[in-house]
């Protein structure tokens, strides 16, 4: 008898798995069921769908070699029969079968099965407030949603977008608004920062200006209380400050896993509703494996389990499930939280904890922010790139890895090359030390985040003494009086010059290669905040003015380069 | 009394070394001796300045914040002394003294040092032929040369040029001399193929076949027999086949260490003339260390010392022997070998062992070639991206990772990851785990990376089965009878057309998508060498064909992508 195989959920990590197990098992019987007839398709892609940059939604659903990926795909080309429009009601552990239903005939019937993978997803968060169910209010929880979404744009419906939540999939959405259909878009975020706990604030910080910049309105800090309506149709959205007009309303805030199959069936569910599993996806029954976006995973630097939906972790885990199935015991070892996305011309990132998540796990961690270039500077493409290496004080463990850079690939390179090496605990020594690839079109001679690691390295060692940012800026705002406080300036007099004209009172210019011999314009009843471009040449004084006994300095990481990319308003 | 620190060279890690030095130890004693008067330049910017993407040279000796690294930038800036001009001609260890000359004054003196660092560099490989010294012939072993160089170009004076060397340097002077002056550009290369060693053969065709399709002449096995002239300047190089016409030569055959001074002083010297040093940059003398091109490292894969001449790597070191002067038991722990490199439109790059290097070794390796998308396939501006994974059979232990794709960093953001970890013994399970930061616009759900971790182990459990490129391209040349033999062509028809048509005896079409119902097409009495364009379909199919009982199927890795792109003569 051949072994048969069912598969309930056809989007990413259920046809992954089934097709690996066909691979491994070409005589096994292999069924997916899926409510949905669109299958098989590339989520991550929706919002570059909605803007238009994929024009047509079968791209999505296309391999490389354009075939798409429908059912008459799965049964001609991989051997798998699929059962579209099919719901799956109920799992009789005991007969090993599960009750489906045709939604177009209400036909039912029951399905044996030797071994079931549960790929059912994830739903979006519906937010509990007044007007969700207002026509114009969409959550992105299937292929079909953003079809009526473009539909609506394409029809010139559309003046006004808001996109409650400041995530990953509400900020691609606010820019596919903005970008290519030109709405007039704002996002709201509860959290007072975007990206919220995968972000360090400074970054976060850096892509609110840029998406503002770009002309989105951003109001962290702000929720959403009631969705407005006329006739039935979204108008605006109420927040706690203002009614915000709109005629789209996306609700991007979060997703809980679909697992009430799984829960009805009695397997192991989490408080938060996922389904637990072991390492090789298998589920409380071992008959009964499980992955994608309704399991929790480990994350091996917190030891804690989360729900991570990602396309990509979906297929890794569909292909671990697929061994399993097939007798091969692969595992799937977790994730430490790695991350990317575009916004505009810029692009963030970030792999394990951010300065903030790894103070909440407790660690007494350091923030190493640095801004360097992300090719050798005299090469005419270069760029400013700015990471935040984190690391635990005591053990000198590496945590995590964030940044910022123009779009293209060259922030990727840093946050893979950490991502690889995480869960294998490196020391920030391992990152000073690390071997990169370098020539002058692809990076400088000390890759920036080797230099990363150094700074990393000088804050340990206590040669490096940084101003917390907030510190600095609400000095600079006057919210905070640090009489004894001065910047100290070591950029061409040039680029000081309008600090000085206008806080002639707390800003001293003296050019990094003249203090050796103006030591007479040093006060030194003043702690020096010592600020340059990027902060290398202030470090240097830093060690400088300790050889000459003045240790009452700090220096601002990330210099002007850093505050030139927030929304600050005393700005010169 | 301050310590007084001593170093010789003043280009790349001499200057790392000091600046560190002095940042450790601000009262220190610090001086550097350079025989150049232009010191602090980036060496690896020379092909770029050569080309004019780089107009200035002083670029190349700026930094970040536009300030010139000369002698007053390091004393007024750094408190460094430096000596330019200045030849150091001999070590007295006993009394720590190092004699100098000022080659302008002639003047000799004795400096002392507590510690001294040799940072003496590499000189570029002369080679022993007839008119190696005529005029227009250049191997670039400073500054001075690229200056001369483009001057020459400059005037016009150049139509033609040959570039002796077909490694990274080489290659990256013929594309400034072709792309950027539109001269005519033979490059010869004495191996069989470019940038031997380090890129596997497959790449290294790839990569030739792209600076043909640019304009250049390739003459891979080809060794320069002379160099002939007519009133002392070059005319042209004479090889085993041919006399090129040139107006320029550049030598770009390798680098030698410049240990003299090291050996004279009877410092450990290997036999390859490199200065030998620990791990902390120390030579056989405690009170001596040495960094960058002048010194061996260790390959942790291999366990061999090599020169590693690489201006990332001079960083490094010199840091580590800064670190050390201060008392800091900083590391080197070597470099397993990894680069990249620009070549046009497209770049070349890897870590580790290439599969041809790893059988040099002894490892019985394999290599898992894939070809995959750096962004999902349905994004706008994606691209083919080849990869070449090398593991060992026995113990699965990945060795290599080489690759060519679009310029760009998505190539870098690859070899990253796996430089990253390689030293640590990844196992390719590993690598199909490894954690990579996704979205679509920056990889893909499977990232190919992990594809090529997959397809390794595929190939080590023995469910795929591929056939060599040599052995394919012979039979398709007509170099091997092998009547046996049968494409199993698996694209659309309208694409396998043309080559079933004009190899009717050895090309048979059948669809990925109708193979399951035209078994009757399949012959069972040939070899079936399964193709299509990345082979993903390939392997597929060869799992079913498995499950039918045909297991005499091989699959073309790469496929007709990495077809394309060779230079072959039979293409339909």
């Amino acid at each position: 008898m051949n072994k048969k195989v069912l598969v309930i959920g056809a989007v990413a990590a259920g046809p992954k798995a089934a097709c690996r197990a066909k691979r491994l098992m070409p005589d096994a019987d292999i069924t997916i069921v899926d409510m949905d007839n669109l299958i098989s398709y590339g989520g991550c892609g929706i919002p570059f769908y909605v803007s238009g940059e994929v024009a047509d939604e079968k791209a999505l659903r296309s391999t490389t070699y354009q075939m798409l990926r429908d059912a008459a795909y799965f049964r001609d080309a991989k051997g798998i029969n699929v059962l579209t429009g099919t719901k799956a009601l109920s799992i009789n552990r005991k007969e090993k079968t599960v009750l489906v239903k045709n939604l177009d005939s209400g036909n039912e019937e029951e399905l044996k099965y030797d071994n079931l993978v549960l790929a059912t997803g994830s739903a979006p968060n519906i937010l509990p407030i007044a007007g969700n169910n207002l026509g114009g209010v969409f959550a992105i929880s299937d292929l079909h949603k953003a079809i009526a979404i473009k539909e609506k744009l394409a029809k010139g419906e559309v003046s006004n977008a808001v996109v409650i939540g400041g995530g990953a999939i509400g900020i691609e959405m606010a820019e596919a608004f903005a970008d290519m259909w030109g709405i007039k878009t704002t996002v709201i975020e509860y959290m007072p920062q975007l990206l919220p706990r995968i972000l360090p604030k400074t970054i976060a910080m850096m892509l609110e200006k840029h998406l503002k910049d770009k002309g989105i309105a951003v109001y962290t800090g702000t929720s959403a209380k009631e969705i407005k309506g006329v006739d039935g149709k979204v108008t605006g959205v109420i927040t706690e400050n203002s009614e915000i007009p709109a005629d789209i309303v996306i609700m991007a805030a979060g997703v809980r896993p679909r697992s009430e199959l799984a829960r009805d069936a009695g397997l192991n569910v989490s408080h938060s509703g996922a389904i637990v599993v072991n390492n090789r996806m298998q589920t409380s029954d071992p008959a009964i494996y499980a992955c994608g976006d309704c399991v929790e995973i480990i994350n091996p630097l917190t030891g804690k389990r989360t729900i991570a939906p990602m396309g990509s972790l979906a297929n890794r885990e569909g292909r671990v499930v697929g061994d399993n199935l097939a007798g091969i015991p692969s595992t799937f070892n977790g994730w430490v939280g790695s991350f990317i996305m575009k916004a505009f011309d810029i692009c963030v990132g970030g792999t394990g904890l951010s300065i903030e998540a790894a103070k909440a796990e407790g660690y007494d961690a350091i923030e190493s922010l640095v801004c360097g270039y992300d090719r050798t500077h005299f090469y005419p493409e270069s760029s400013l790139m700015f990471l935040s290496l984190v690391a635990d004080k005591k053990t000198r463990r590496v945590l995590g890895l964030q940044g910022y850079a123009n779009m293209g690939d060259a922030l990727l390179a840093r946050i893979n090359a950490i991502a690889a090496i995480l869960d294998k605990k490196p020391l920030i020594e391992d990152i000073g030390n690390m071997e990169l690839a370098y020539a002058p079109p692809f990076s400088t001679a000390v890759d920036t985040l080797n230099f990363a690691g150094y700074i990393a390295d000088n804050i340990l060692s206590g040669k490096l003494r940084a101003i917390e940012l907030d510190d600095f800026l609400n000095w600079m705002d006057g919210k905070t009086e640090n009489p004894d406080w001065m910047v100290l300036d070591l950029r061409h007099e040039r680029e000081s010059r309008p600090f000085v004209k206008k806080f002639a009172d707390k800003w001293l210019s003296v050019p990094y290669n003249k203090i050796r011999y103006e030591m007479d314009k040093i006060p030194d009843n003043k702690t020096l905040i010592i600020l340059c471009n990027s902060a290398t040449r202030s470090y240097e004084i830093q060690c400088f003015l300790d050889g000459q006994g003045n240790k009452n300095t700090l220096v601002l990481l990330g210099g002007i380069n850093l505050l030139k990319r927030l929304d600050i308003k005393w700005w010169p």
